[in-house]
């Protein structure tokens, strides 16, 4: 299983009058590295769209660990997975001056044809070398 | 020239690490005040899309005088004027708890017609009820 | 189990390229939904904050349904429950309009007191009227 | 005047349902290079909170000459002058595939000492590397 991995920074309008990155700005970080993962794959989000694939977020689990703050910057790691129609995306966010643990997510994805779901056939063969099958 | 008025409370996640509105926001109360107002004047964004008109901002001056904090209220005022082929909307935000000034905006919008600017005459038409000529 | 109910309407610059609510968006609405229930029982956030107490969500469940749109109005539906030191937010959301579901969401959350993990003792009095015991 | 430069990337939760970058996020993208500018130069935000210096916008002038799209990179430009007890970021923003303009923008500062309007020597001092006066 092939983990992506990126680097983004906080920036200070991502915090919230409690001094700390708020809580819905991690699904922007986590969406954000799915996008750049998408694109170093080599199948972008503008691609799909021109193909018709509408990528659409059906779950998330978010179990927040520990607070980003001003000037921090953060690894979002990856790995892609596919439980049948559904794609499931492990992603880990760390500190990245020490590496300690701010976040784990389960982003479960399932993907529109033409506004209907599909059985994401498409989409597995364009991430194929990324994807391992999810047994669960 | 008829004054438009709606009122918006403070969203906690509004707030940033000073306590006060992240400025930005106040370009989306802007905006929501703009867009409540055409729905209220019988010609919504929605209705402009699917007519083909499509408005934007080509100028934005904001005059921030205090900052809303939490639990706050505002009154956001509006006036709309027209010049040639821009329409100006004349804006304030006060705050309701007292009706002092918090903010003072001109925002300056042409509208696009089949992704070209026009000279505005089907919107001016809709609006004609709220519309003076700017002078200036 | 008392049932907390708010209304919020979609702002258009909630919408992303999609035409659809942006994900992230629905941990705003959820929050303020939260934030309206603590104010409404009669224990602000602000209050919170001036008392030392500082809530912070811990885990975050998302099942997204159906996606809102320009123009919908949704109702926020909360109920609230205790699980040793951890409070637990049943929430969903629905479209106003029809009632159909549009989110379901189970959002954790602990409470800091001067930096520290409490008990939660000091809250559970406060909600007490709200709050049911979480067997699971 | 020495010209500070930045690149940003569009991401694409920032566009809207025109499929454009939503006008409020040219503000976050300023406050960005500016912050980013100021940490370069020396003088970052969090030090000059420690500092009991409180940098707020006083008025903001953004003409918007063409829209960022998804997966544009932006050029945030800007160079620094005083007038009086007043700071203003002269900031242009321009497409970085063809250097085509985007944006240009006026932002004026004023500095919080103990929450109260100071002269803005102690930020000149700071930045006088960087510094023009403004005659206007």
């Amino acid at each position: 299983m092939k983990t992506f991995s990126t680097r983004i920074a906080v920036r200070d309008y991502e915090l919230d009058s409690q001094g700390i990155v708020n809580n819905a700005n991690y699904l922007h970080y986590l969406e954000l590295a799915r996008h750049e993962f998408c694109q170093q794959a080599g199948y972008s989000f503008a691609q799909m769209a021109a193909d018709g694939l509408d990528p659409v977020v059906r779950r998330a689990e978010l179990d927040y660990i520990a607070p980003l703050r001003m000037g921090d910057v953060m690894e979002v790691e990856l790995t892609m997975s596919r439980r049948g129609a559904k794609f499931l995306f492990n992603q880990a966010i760390f500190r990245a001056a020490d590496h300690s643990p701010v976040l784990r997510a389960v982003i479960t994805i399932a993907c529109l044809e033409g506004g209907r779901i599909s059985r994401g056939d498409r989409l597995a063969e364009k991430f194929a070398d990324y994807l391992t099958d999810s047994e669960q």
